[in-house]
């Protein structure tokens, strides 16, 4: 049993607008390839936020008094610390360069996932608005196009509380089990950081983040081939771990 | 730019002191493979921990005073509680059906990584004594065997602090760059929890949980073909966070 894992070549520079079914698709043609039953299309979360309009000009930018204060505390620039508190429901943890956050979609991050590295000095690019819905919709106009089933991923690199560097994670998911029950059982109070489920959404993530290479601008999509997954409903928002559930806020 | 990612067939029931050399080419040899230059052999972690004699009867523990309090405090077995301080060090959470150590290894994980899923009833299987160590022998041998450049990850099943579900991670490492400085700078302050490194062992790890599929005892070795790093000597033990890192102790 298999599986593989492609980056699409030639995937042009997304601009503000760009339908990303149809980049999925060019970026398709031009590596010779077409979708089969089952692929999983996953998109890096720099390229969905591009596309949705996500880069905000530093420059325009007024800070709070909040974010003035959490700047000096950080010694981070205020208007992105403006930023990042805009996209928050809660500072998690600051110090010295690092702000955690519990970012709106829920996910427990770095500076709100907000990214300076792929876009013009001066911007900040920002998680896309709702990266389920742009999964979906996403899913639907690539099963419409190419008549098969296929799920699409929406990854970003996170942070983990414990160990060092980063991993492909699920933001958006659309189609996959996001995690799945191993043992068919649902005990609630077993399954807290037991091993009974397995979060299949951030392993293709983390797959799909080995081929994309993070430095590399040019190989932001990726197809995993050959895993087979009953379709679902879950979200990626069904990865966020309750409150209620979270021993480490 | 592409990888692929192949469970082997056919691996053995492994019993203490079986040589995993021999049945990783067994297995390979069963399912009509040879190693190449930069192949990643990726070994689940019950089968090292079975070759090494990990497997605890629960029979022969006395729990201490303090794992029979911790073992009230939580509802867990007081034996299994003894087993688990005895590989930690340090009782990082503790409430109802969960505790969560800092192994002696410098994981952060529930119940020390203790199994009793994959072992007879009335026993409990340990991690690794050395992971790194395990995965280097390995190593050693298949080069010697193959005559080909290859590296080695020991993966076991981890949860994380904000979302649920598990997801294969390195806990032995040789021959990767566990974790990669992806832009050349390695500035300590700006690191923490921010995204220029890169954790490519557990990358990989959880590439190779997706093929080995938890609930399947068959397939515990798994082949990542086609991704090419530059040597390392790097191990597991570099990706734990240093306390002195750890912002959610």
């Amino acid at each position: 049993m298999g599986y593989s894992v492609m980056a699409l070549a030639a995937v042009p520079m997304v601009q503000p607008g760009d339908d990303l079914c149809l980049i999925v698709q060019q970026s398709l043609s031009a590596s010779d390839m077409q979708l089969v039953e089952g692929d999983i299309v996953v998109l890096a979360q720099k390229i969905v936020s591009k596309a949705e309009g996500r880069a905000v000009a530093l420059d325009t930018v007024l800070p709070s008094p909040n974010a003035i204060e959490l700047a000096a505390q950080t010694g981070k620039d205020a208007r992105l610390v403006e930023l990042i508190l805009s996209e928050s429901e809660e500072v998690v943890r600051a110090v010295r360069n690092v702000i955690i956050v519990r970012h709106r979609l829920g996910l427990v991050l770095a500076n709100a996932g907000i990214d300076q590295s792929n876009v013009p000095e001066g911007y900040a690019l920002l998680l896309p608005i709702d990266p389920d819905s742009s999964a979906a919709a996403l899913r639907r106009s690539l099963q419409e196009k190419s008549g098969r089933t296929v799920s699409v991923l929406v990854i970003d690199s996170l942070g983990r509380a414990w160990r060092l560097g980063t991993a492909g994670a699920a933001i958006g998911s659309a189609g996959l089990p996001a995690v799945q029950d191993l043992r068919g059982r649902a005990d609630l109070t077993g399954r807290l950081l037991e091993s009974s489920e397995l979060c299949v959404a951030d392993e293709v993530a983390a797959a799909a983040s080995l081929a994309m290479g993070q430095a590399d601008e040019g190989t932001p999509i990726v197809i995993v081939r050959g895993l087979h997954f009953a379709d679902s409903a879950q979200t990626a928002r069904d990865i966020v771990r309750p409150r209620d559930l979270d021993l480490f806020r």
